[in-house]
């Protein structure tokens, strides 16, 4: 059986023969960039967006849709943005064989959409906070080579759009969705870093962006979301104001949180190995796999014993796959292997008359299950492999980081690296030289590793200066 | 306080108001027919979706997604569906600034975004049935005036598509799509009725097409979903084929099922009075409201109370509202019927003192429950509101129709008719003009009104004759 491309060392051809054999996606529809969500994909965005949908909705945000296609007038409102977004849009120009008075714009974020409804929506005091979020598809003209859910044209979105009365309360909606954010996180295993970028790397129209990264071996690293701060840049040309209290008219201060089907990509590259992809049981297609496995003499109790199985587990709340196609086991277990199915359990007519299983985990323990406590112990396991996945992860992260003390440490870095910069944008672009990458910015909160104590800026060598991260960004 | 336009004679002014006074949408954006789902929207949307979800899954259908945009040279590989769209497709012409080299369509549907991809999909008929649905959003280029949820530009839509072996099975599917939705409507309480149209008016490219159309006052109807049989007229196109077991190869069969946000339409049209939605428990965004009512003196005891027993209904699986807000009583009664709450439950000093609560239900039954097994009486409470509301929808349903024998009778028709016909195409569009609306078509399975012996055609007189529904499609 195939075997895959070296992770270390070929990391993008590993990601993406993985990404294939796990048939996640399919990368054949005749426009580049925009993939087939396969039945097997669809299912673990499903469970991403389920994870997402509950922790933000903890926080009192509420689902809205907002419409798809953005009048170019509205698009061009707000500066910055516009400047950010101009060349990466699609344009709708003509409804059947008419040209539109007015081009409309494929949404490539919502900003643009929501904020002439938000200026309606918004009277008074009482009215905020709003907090909505939507998820949908976002298109970019991507001129960059495209990569199955890290680079793609039309891409599946999550984002969250808050009004707030002040700077005060707007720079606390950033640090709630932080940690929203962390447990969505927790549930995808996935440890994380929040950085907030350099003025030349945030988002076009915000006042700041704190980006949610993830180091992905190497010195690379995976942006797999946002949350941004945009004080009253938008409100101010959009019209987004309130009868404060005191009977002033004020704008509101607005924030955004955005999440990506990159998330899906980074649980592939953070957990993924030699034998293919990994799931965390709780977005896994499917957490368990019962292959049947029928000899040519006997066995007639076995394929029964195994849909019952799978059945009382189901009735747990597991998403269960009984095997059942007439592959040979060995083809069977590479197949879910791949697909990174966290447990799987071989059921023969030893185990039919037994009332047990041969459990196998996608880390690779393996463990004869019942036939006391048959189901509790098929649940302990998968938490078991949870627990062990998340250690591997954490292990992994640990060691993506160390610190660099001169600008030529940099180069062929090995690992992300934690530096000290002085905040100016001259040494900042002296460090992504040196590193060939990015200087992603300064952590919030505290570092991923100990750096000891503070030291000058490796570019100028000027004091005060900040612990900040460089990398490689994909 | 506001009242609404009188639903029998100006049904469609009381379907605007009462969908603005629901705050299900927001027509105000800049885009004409593109409206806002406001949270109270979504949340009825989202629980359609569910049940659509639940329902299609049990047949064995698997969720995928396809991309939205479909180059121009696949789009007009079918000619009669090409032709059916061509004039109401949105066309993006330019990414950035650069004009493409392959216009692409935004999907009207998506037939020819999936087949080139069904085509690689499919090998053997070990492949078959592949019977795949997604719910994403279609737009069309709509010349006609738009309608909230009824008429729409960007349009909420499920569709399935299934490739069978042979046209037996997808004959089958068809029947199958029909159960499917029966189970939805019923957890809909919309009663409905499947009528095979008439060959002018079946799918572009379809062998024949199955509606599901709900009787909404008069004559009017409403289409809020249809399933296809397509035999081969896309795979042929497309090149959807498979090696059968007798080593032979063999274009697929297809059929395709599309329900749409009509649905929330219907909803409402449906179930709708004079003082404004009413949605069923399964679909309502909010099942149960509670309103505190905190007079000036005392009632210290009264918030604490409603958000205890909130929770309690929470954890049961319900979803529920607390009011807390400072309007008044009056004005919260008036929103929440507004807003088509099944139940409101008020809770003043006397109740929480008692533990007790005075329920109203959306059809105006008033009671006192509690304080023994109160939780029991209030979920009860609401199994007796959609017992009542399926009642009386189903009551308007059979008064819907009405055989009319000869043309004349058409005119001004105050329901639904039903009326023989020969099959011929002339004597259809006789009908049709004698209705000033549609020859709606033959009914699958039995007549929503026994029309008692066969009769000859309305039309010209001859037999065999076939009985068939007209009327004024929305």
């Amino acid at each position: 059986m195939a075997t895959f491309p070296d992770k270390a060392s070929k990391f993008i051809d590993w990601y993406l023969e993985v990404v294939e054999a796990a048939e996640l996606t399919d990368k054949r529809y005749p426009v580049k960039g925009m993939n087939v969500w396969t039945p097997y994909g669809f299912q673990a965005r499903r469970q991403l967006d389920a994870v997402m949908i509950r922790e933000i909705e903890r926080t009192g945000s509420k689902p809205v849709e907002f419409p798809t296609l953005i009048p170019q007038t509205e698009f061009q409102k707000e500066k910055e943005h516009i400047k950010g977004f101009d060349a990466q849009v699609y344009w709708v120009t003509k409804g059947g064989a008419t040209d539109l008075d007015i081009p409309l714009v494929l949404r490539p974020t919502s900003e643009t959409a929501m904020y002439p409804v938000f200026a309606l929506w918004i009277r008074s005091h009482r009215d905020l906070p709003l907090n909505v979020y939507q998820i949908v598809n976002t298109f970019r003209y991507e001129t960059k080579t495209t990569r199955p859910f890290l680079r793609v044209r039309e891409i599946h979105f999550f984002e969250e759009h808050t009004c707030q009365a002040d700077e005060g309360a707007a720079t606390e909606r950033v640090r709630s969705n932080l940690s929203a954010f962390a447990k969505m996180a927790d549930a995808f295993a996935l440890p994380f870093v929040a950085i907030r970028r350099p003025e030349w790397d945030k988002f076009p129209g915000a006042f700041y962006s704190v980006a949610l990264d993830i180091p992905v071996g190497g010195a690379r690293t995976l942006q797999i979301g946002t949350t941004h701060h945009y004080r009253e840049n938008f409100s101010g040309p959009y019209g987004i104001h309130f009868e404060a209290p005191d009977g002033t008219t004020r704008n509101v201060h607005q924030t955004t949180f955005g999440l990506s089907e990159r998330l899906v990509g980074a649980i592939v590259a953070v957990h993924g190995d030699a034998k293919g992809a990994a799931f965390p049981s709780a977005i896994a297609p499917y957490q368990v796999v019962v292959v049947p496995i029928v000899a040519a003499s006997g066995g007639e109790g076995v394929l029964p014993y195994a849909n019952a199985l799978a059945e009382r587990l189901r009735s747990h709340g597991l998403r269960v796959h009984v095997d059942d196609s007439d592959e040979r086991p060995g083809a069977k277990y590479y197949r879910w292997e791949t697909h990174g199915v966290p447990l799987r359990l071989d059921v023969g007519r030893r185990e039919a008359e037994a009332g047990t299983v041969t459990a196998v985990d996608r880390l690779g323990e393996k463990r004869s299950l019942g036939p006391t406590d048959l189901d509790t112990a098929i649940v302990a396991a998968l938490a078991d492999f949870d627990r062990r996945l998340r250690a591997k992860a954490d292990a992994a992260f640990a060691s993506s980081f160390s610190v660099a003390r001169s600008l030529p440490e940099l180069k062929d870095s090995s690992t992300v690296r934690v530096i000290s910069w002085c905040g100016l944008e001259a040494c900042g672009h002296e460090i992504e030289t040196a590193i060939d990458g990015a200087l992603l910015g300064v952590p919030e909160g505290r570092l991923p590793i100990d750096a000891g104590e503070p030291a000058p800026c490796i570019a100028c060598g000027s004091t005060p200066a900040r612990w900040a991260l460089a990398g490689q960004p994909l």
